[in-house]
């Protein structure tokens, strides 16, 4: 089977931006609170926003189940406090969590977490258990920079991340690293935010020694690892000059790319440079590029044409398409084994 | 001939460093300040910094000419305000200049420039003057981020950086975009901020259309472009997004990137996705990569096995190893041509 490791809920019903928007209205003006319940959205609407969409393009391209997490950039923890971010991430959550109830063979929830700029990161942690225990998301997306571009948190290896790292192994499900959208105008989101943060974070993990502490804590690098793969020889000789083990030793068994590169040379580089137990099959669709590309008159984020057009063996398909997936996402592994997949 | 569009003088004598400390000393204690005429630093020195370093490589690795401007990591243009940047520049810029004097057939000069954060970049224009007409300067680096890793200038595209490129026209000479070194914890210097920008100032240049207003200016981006390259799928696809053309037709004619990618696959990559006219050999020696690859033997840094592997036909290997540097440098094609080569 092919499960895609990376989808967000971009379509998600028109109720859901009104319902934030008055969130950040209310930051002004209390009186536009919306209703901490939440937005009205009945199940018909999911349904269709899913089926027109994502369940669409999913069964044109043949992917058989996505791991589906609220909207990267709608995240927006720069926008309010604490308890917005808070309020924000159960609403979105919980939308994630009813998609994956109404197709569960299809998508598998992942949440994001109430991060807020200078707040201890420590304070996600009930949500995040709430997530995992409640509404069976199978992994987490962290954002290394709940700035939004102005990159003032500290870096992913700093012990005030640490309780998020100790409650990600406890229970045992991998995060994403993936920022939100930018509020800096230096910083196209998906055009450089989105890359430069997984350079950054992987640059981070290759300073620090933080899989000495955590070795059993699994960080995924979405959009292919932004520039780290092409640039493969540039960190093995940084690690090499930091006195660090190469990359593949030191990280590689904690540290996954996923392939959301939107070219077939950029994936052939990814899977050519990266061992390929570290490569998670993943598209971003419905995401950041959606048009379909003149020259092969296929969409650009239809990543599977390009992993299947790679070449690989049999059995390193298979990895990245499905095993590495089950492997480091246990209670997605635990959900399709439940299934009968 | 073989040109190397992208070298720093990293290994100037210790006198320039001990010339800066004062200079950062002095932004405390006014009774520290150095000699407003820089550093005494000889001939001899100069000399011996140079042939032991760069010009032993280029010579090993048949490099005939290098543009050689400041060490990168050392302009650090958040360090005090404009007139400690503008002393700064003048004392680096002399420094390179007075390498190619003693070296005229294997450095030309590159110049940096005065920049300083939050000032108005048109304040530069003097210095730079100055580094073209008066040292001889073929190139010069402009830094997108003048604040050392917070991201706080607005983009190259803004009007407040036109009088920069008005002038870079005017004078017929390219920039590079190059940042320095980074003072935000987040962002490793030449790990992360350094490919981050490269791949920021891309994304500006496209979201922007500086090119309409300045068809002559040629603007270089390092590092074989950041992640662009690596990621050029979803490059041409957020162009189309956004109602652009394709970027090869609306920017490779005035951007161009260079060969620092430090293995075979990356720059294999490089040359596989961009037009060989839009690309310029170089290798940043001696910089942020200073090792030897265990599983070759060689340098890292030692871009020129990774170009000529590359299977290029001969005619695009001229043109990306000499035919470009000498089209987007006009002022070093002079240079050479009045040499005779």
């Amino acid at each position: 089977m092919i499960i895609d490791v990376h989808g967000h809920y971009t379509t998600a019903p028109a109720a859901l931006g009104r319902w934030r928007d008055a969130q950040t209205a209310a930051l002004v003006d209390p009186a536009q609170a919306p209703d901490p319940a939440g937005p009205r959205i009945g199940d018909d609407e999911i349904r269709e926003s899913i089926e027109t969409n994502q369940l669409r393009q999913m069964d044109e391209r043949g992917i058989d189940l996505t791991v589906f997490s609220p909207r990267a950039s709608f995240m927006a923890h720069h926008i309010g406090d604490f308890e917005t971010s808070s309020a924000w991430a159960r609403v979105c959550n919980d939308l994630c969590h009813r998609v994956a109830a109404l197709f569960p063979e299809r998508f598998a929830p992942g949440a994001m977490l109430p991060q807020s700029p200078g707040v201890d990161p420590a304070t996600v942690i009930p949500e995040l258990e709430r997530a995992v225990n409640d509404l069976g998301a199978v992994a987490v997306n962290v954002n290394p920079d709940p700035s939004g571009g102005h990159w003032t948190a500290p870096p992913l290896t700093d012990r005030s991340w640490y309780p998020v790292w100790e409650k990600l192994v406890e229970l045992d499900v991998p995060a994403m690293v993936h920022v939100s959208t930018s509020c800096n105008p230096a910083f196209h989101t998906t055009g450089s935010h989105y890359l430069n943060a997984d350079t950054t974070a992987f640059m981070q993990l290759l300073q620090g020694n933080l899989f000495a502490d955590f070795p059993d804590l699994r960080l995924v690098i979405p959009h292919g690892g932004g520039g780290v793969p092409y640039h493969w020889g540039r960190f093995r000789g940084l690690a090499q000059a930091l006195g660090k083990p190469e990359p593949e030793e030191a990280l590689l068994g904690n540290v996954l790319f996923d392939t959301c590169v939107y070219h077939q040379p950029g994936i052939d580089l990814l899977l050519e440079v990266i061992p390929h137990e570290a490569v998670l099959f993943a598209s971003e669709m419905i995401g950041a590029v959606r048009g379909v590309d003149p020259r092969t008159g296929h969409h650009f984020d239809d990543t599977r044409r390009y992993v299947e057009n790679a070449g690989l063996p049999d059995e390193a398909l298979r990895a990245v398409e499905e095993r590495n997936a089950r492997r480091v996402y246990p209670r997605l592994d635990a959900l399709l084994t439940a299934q009968g997949r």
